[in-house]
């Protein structure tokens, strides 16, 4: 059984948490999922909407998988040195470091990113480059793997990223059953990116 | 500005809330989102991670927009009297009806789909067909439009269904735009369903 630590902020974006989370959520009794922020209780998303932390960071770091999803909070975030701080430390616990969007600000900030290849979302990427200049961005991918680093681009990607884990932990055959699930058409190459294009990237 | 009001219950599925949520959330100002359910409160999801409701049913019925996510806690709230009652006055004042997934086997044992087109994911197509005997149900498509109804097939396809009917109310341009921010691959096509054969249903 493996455990995932999700963390949340004031202005965490929905589906950057709930997309993952409803896919490893899938993979039933083999995981345990937890929302984790700097206080227990509940905590609110850029749309307003609340989620519940049953965890401080205060009190726990130790995940298999760390999760960090993004959002305009991530811009004040980003200041946060005891966040950063406990970044780091639960990295180290973890097997697997994943973040959706903007959440590769915050790992770019507190360093784990130095010399690695990570994405973010395309719509914000100068921004987040600037949180990071020792990081090998990435301007055109849906997702990128370092590693146990593995960062995708906004918002929707954080779904085949965390498909893209499921495959590697647990097989493709385990990924297509989550997606198929879902109903979910999952895109399974994770250079796939048209936004980088959008937004003048490429 | 519009008011969603999205019925939350234990056991409801994360993606077939937050996935919606995301989409009409992005609509910014334009929208207010709302969670309610029997009680304020938490409310566990069927992945354990729970979500917060601001409003109970005890004391609010009147959104412009009424959501119902589905989940395995639909199968325990077929048989909830008090919440099909408040299902069936929440409908009549509201401009639209959507539902994703399992979510229109609620409004299928409420009554408010009899004699209408709708659909339901296909996983558990018998089982929400057995819960509404005079519904037209469909057995092919992303998600149906019968006038201000619009149901929706499984867990992910509540986003397509969303932009769908955020195109229809504030146009297809709206609707590119959010999915856009998303980075989101949006299936605009409504009888696109590849699931309907895989379940045998066509």
């Amino acid at each position: 059984m493996r455990t995932i630590g999700a963390l949340i902020f004031p202005g965490f974006e929905l589906l950057d948490l709930f997309g993952p989370m409803e896919m490893f959520g899938l993979l039933g009794d083999d995981y345990e999922l937890h929302l984790i922020a700097e206080r227990e209780g509940a905590v609110e998303s850029g749309h307003k909407l609340s989620a519940m932390a049953s965890l401080s960071i205060h009190e726990h770091c130790a995940f298999d998988i760390l999760f960090v999803p993004g959002g305009k909070g991530t811009r004040r975030e980003v200041e946060n040195q005891a966040l950063l701080d406990w970044l780091v430390a639960a990295s180290k616990n973890a097997e697997f470091v994943l973040s959706v969007c903007t959440g590769s600000a915050l790992l770019a900030r507190a360093g784990l990113l130095d010399g690695r290849h990570a994405t973010t979302n395309k719509a914000a990427f100068s921004w987040v480059e600037s949180q990071g200049p020792r990081v090998l961005w990435e301007r055109q991918a849906r997702w990128v793997e370092d590693e146990h680093f593995i960062t995708s681009s906004g918002v929707s990607a954080g779904m085949d990223m965390s498909l893209g884990a499921i495959a590697r932990m647990h097989g493709m055959q385990r990924a297509k059953d989550v997606a198929q699930f879902c109903e979910y058409e999952w895109q399974q190459d994770p250079s796939w990116d048209p936004f980088a294009k959008i937004h003048g990237l490429v």
